[in-house]
């Protein structure tokens, strides 16, 4: 029987602020079979797909990230907040609520034949996540597919990377609001 | 023949600042056979010794200790950086060149009995690591163990590690200035 993941999220009211109900994942990746049944079943639906590098994004999603490129064999690429990559990059702004953000990667790390596995920890209004898959589709490379542990469903993000022909998986459903 | 890690381990001078020659592990870890058996050299060490968590540094520490955790089958456990974890913390202050900065954990994810491998991807002075591993201890927790891809070795990080009874691992050794 499969491990109920959504019971190893924590739930934490008012935070980062007043009126949010924060689905937090450290409880789960600190479960040794939860943490790895959940990057087993993102890189499970991916296997025969021909990826050939996943991507993960700063901060949380480099942990599922990681986990998923040792479990179907190929590299890992980091996507970045701004000034942390040592190499020449490339950016994307994105949307905050309030405020603009960076996300880079380096300007060589990828090119036409290959074939990311978008991954991050969770997607709500998916702004990082079209901001990513974007950015790594100005290097030639084939964005076709993105893994979240948590969909904040209603948010509408998921849909979102849908209509850019990113067919999205995510483990677990929450309301979002 | 095992690989060659050190020759995927690109050399980027004058960065962050002039007359510091960074190593930049993004190489590596785009390596689908270097990833992964950085990652397996990491975990072998340490099968046997009763491991019962892998901590991981952010960030990069994450890309790796996830990666061991998967693959030694225990959780992970994220040191944060100040204010990024939701739920209550513990934290440790430890010196930078100029100023000073703080790493926290969640303050109920370890205890008695269990038994930590510390990560990261680099030590150098070992500022970050003494601090994340006197943490850790603060729950309860055994940390005799570290392991990291790269070791400035004339930076004395390790030493001062091993001064605390923490056996440590390193991959790839480099000279530190």
């Amino acid at each position: 029987m499969p491990l109920d993941l959504k019971a190893l999220v924590r739930s934490i009211p008012d935070y980062p602020k007043a009126g949010i109900l924060f689905r937090d994942i450290t409880t789960l990746i600190e479960h040794p079979e939860g943490f790895r049944e959940a990057v087993e079943r993102l890189a499970e639906t991916h296997r025969g797909a021909g990826i050939t590098h996943v991507a993960g994004i700063e901060a949380r999603g480099f942990i599922f990230g990681a986990g998923v490129a040792i479990a179907l064999g190929v590299g890992f690429v980091p996507v970045r907040k701004s000034g942390k990559l040592p190499g020449e990059t490339i950016g994307q702004n994105y949307a905050l609520e309030y405020g603009v953000d960076t996300i880079e990667i380096h300007a060589d790390v990828l090119g036409a034949g290959d074939n990311v596995l978008l991954i991050d920890d969770l997607i709500a209004t998916g702004g990082t996540a079209v901001a990513a898959a974007g950015l790594l589709r100005r290097t030639g490379a084939r964005v076709a597919h993105a893994g979240f542990v948590i969909d904040l469903f209603d948010l509408g993000g998921a849909e979102k990377l849908r209509a850019m022909d990113v067919a999205v998986e995510a483990l677990i459903p929450f309301e979002g609001h």
